[in-house]
């Protein structure tokens, strides 16, 4: 099976304890209706049984939507499910190891927090970047100074993968988010705490969609 | 390659916390130089970055040895590093998938800590149980009601696979935890936490052979 291109426009990262007490599986099945193009799986403090369980109820529902499913560090975790890849960080399993257990059918995405990470990442062959973060945020507490809007351009600039940015990213900012050429947005909170998460990411998505760069 | 038995005699479980400051690798050598002849490396709360980096040193160390490492529970770390293969426990990778991730050349160990649990692995083709815990213990926090020398006894009856009893097993009852018939012990302080790793390494190992059940 060829790997097509991931479609990186509205792209969902969980977080179990962000949902206000209410099923994460639930909220990633609103946020899929509204527009949501692609589903990380992140759980930082999970046994594997549980995040394998979580995994494959997932990866039910988003195969019903052709929703790829995306899992966070655990290469385990999205083998056991056969997921559509993982997203790994700069502490995760190293790429060339990760590709080497996943094969080239699995995309896997890598989170740069600086311009030099990012020029190291264009030596890789991995199918994504993450530009991480964009912006301040609360969900995330290991992270760099944020890229900024400045930032994401230059990233954008010197790379060649397709690029996504994360961190901070609202309805209200992600207009300009998008103009900085980024393929698409990573949101955690902006939908998975939302009082109305389908409604949220139609309204992301939509503004995306206006503001995608087109070559 | 097929797979050799495992030798469980004596099962060293690290734990980085216990070390008391020492390097973790200098410890596990100097166990392995007094006699023990299996090594899991666990780690609870550690990015996978270094747990891979750590496996990859245990792994160069004990090749040297001859001696299997087992990683317990990320069959993802067991994967990058080549080890001899992982150990479960009831909260893990449930069994069937880790073993179609393993395949048939690697050792998976599982831990039961309770009778039906050890019937219930009498349907698996593991390559051994870890009987958890035999006496109560302040290494893992997460367990059920110790088996007791009399509970060691009753798996060993009624389970077909190799057993190694853990929890609390030091020099001065090492003897009566081998009189119950396991295959073997697992200790975690006796050596970690020992002021000379390799001396109580040597000290167990001798009480282990003189007290090893033959058929």
């Amino acid at each position: 099976m060829m790997k097509k291109a991931l479609d990186l426009s509205l792209y969902l990262v969980t977080d179990r304890g962000l949902t206000l007490g209410r099923d994460l599986c639930t909220i990633v099945e609103a946020a899929v209706q509204g527009g949501v193009t692609c589903v990380q799986l992140r759980e930082k403090d999970c046994e594997t049984g549980e995040f394998v369980e979580l995994a494959l109820q997932l990866k039910t529902l988003l195969d019903g939507y052709n929703v790829p499913l995306i899992i966070n560090d655990r290469i385990d975790v999205a083998l056991a499910v056969d997921a559509a890849g993982v997203h790994i960080g700069q502490s995760d399993m190293p790429y060339e190891i990760a590709r080497r257990l996943l094969g080239n059918d699995k995309y896997i995405g890598l989170s740069v927090e600086t311009l030099d990470e990012a020029m190291v990442a264009n030596a890789l062959d991995v199918d994504y970047i993450g530009i991480s973060p964009i912006f301040s945020t609360q969900t995330k507490q290991d992270i760099k100074q944020p890229f900024e809007l400045e930032g994401a351009k230059r990233v954008v600039e010197i790379t060649r993968h397709p690029t996504v940015a994360i961190g901070g990213i609202h309805p209200h900012n992600v207009a300009r988010v998008m103009q900085t050429g980024v393929d698409g947005v990573a949101v955690v909170s902006a939908i998975v705490s939302a009082i109305d998460p389908q409604q949220n990411a139609k309204e992301l998505s939509s503004i995306i969609h206006q503001n995608k760069k087109t070559l």
